[in-house]
């Protein structure tokens, strides 16, 4: 087996990779949940949010506000038209709840950027509303560890192509790091880049890909650190 | 006076600029004005809608999701938590047909665009929603026709500083070129940037802007031809 070149460039994905995103959405999923039950049951709550989320999903795009709005509309259907007005209340509380959630990044994320400066180029790409993106990149404070930060609509293989023809690299010398088998690894293996998960505690049901991985699955962030090679770090110091 | 130097990148604004967006925008008001009315006068309703987007937007950003989510605050508070199941639904349809909406290109743009093609370095440099701008350049076919295509999350002077940085060229040489002035001129004046002014036929009340333009402004887009010289493109031709 011929080993890959290693990496010029390491790509990060923010959410559930650089800092928590998920738990909260499910938490506020949770008290979805409860406030559907006078209609549906939590399995079908899920199974209806998850059809309207993807259904919407070419209007809406991905975060907090498409979430909110999809999850007015299964709610709105449910009740037959019928929704009390504190529901809708504590809807819009929720959604506000989850835009103001302070940002918490995971064990090892500054520990191991902080050690691949200088070692390799770094680079930030993630997905979902831009305003809300930019908000957890300024809180996380990591935004001047990075060479560049992208806020892109959707992670596919045309989208990392541009991103990796602007770095002026080779595919192969692109290393992305992220969560998500659908959007973080498997675009990237279809355009010759390389690509490592870190599965995250939990999965949004829209990104589960069911198929087993036939690419690199850490366990934590701190792993990435043996991509790189020691030599080049030392030689610069 | 001196005149300035010729630019050397034309940066133009999306919505109002080179397709129509705020049209639809007081449209839908005018239908939201009409679901308020059992509550709200129609100017009662615009001044808390104003007042709740702005109290939003360093948590909801721009867009149509942002003045949907604010929009159902108001009616929720204005009908005392008493909100028909109707008036959700239409407010839910009204979002869709916004985001929905084809996307009209104002006169002259397309001509401009070509004509000005090989003289300057075109740039585009729009604010809102990350994904629904994105489908908007799509729509629009003007993508190709730009080097570099920018979603913002603020147009402020960081946001210009940063992209003149990026395309390398001095402040001076850069001309922005939008219908608002406290988007698209004021922070690029700032800068020591060229900008001029096209304004649209109305004008969100959130940009309203009262003082005296001391700068530019063109009544419609073709004249910012007049802002580099026919000779490079004879010399080119």
């Amino acid at each position: 087996m011929i080993e890959p070149a290693p990496p010029l460039v390491i790509a990060f994905d923010g959410d559930d990779t650089l800092w928590h995103s998920e738990v909260h959405f499910q938490a506020v999923q949770d008290r979805l949940r409860a406030l559907a039950a006078p209609w549906l049951s939590g399995e079908e709550l899920d199974r209806r949010l998850l059809a309207t989320e993807r259904a919407n999903l070419t209007r809406y795009g991905y975060g907090v506000k498409s979430f909110t709005l999809s999850s007015l509309e299964v709610l709105l259907d449910a009740s037959d038209g019928d929704l009390p007005g504190p529901a809708i209340g504590e809807l819009l509380g929720m959604a506000k709840e989850l835009l103001d959630h302070p940002v918490e990044l995971l064990d090892g994320v500054v520990e191991t950027l902080d050690s691949l400066a200088g070692r390799v180029r770094l680079v930030l790409i993630t997905k979902g509303d831009l305003f809300h993106q930019w908000c957890k990149i300024e809180a996380s404070g990591l935004g001047p560890r990075f060479e560049r930060t992208e806020v892109v609509p959707e992670k596919d293989p045309d989208t990392y192509r541009r991103i990796v023809t602007e770095l002026q690299i080779d595919p192969g010398r692109f290393l992305m790091v992220g969560n998500s088998a659908r959007s973080d690894i498997l675009p990237v293996l279809e355009l010759g880049g390389q690509a490592v998960q870190i599965p995250y505690e939990v999965t949004w049901a829209h990104e589960h890909h069911d198929d087993e991985a036939h690419w690199p699955v850490l366990e934590e962030i701190g792993e990435v650190l043996s991509y790189v090679p020691e030599t080049g770090a030392a030689g610069r110091r």
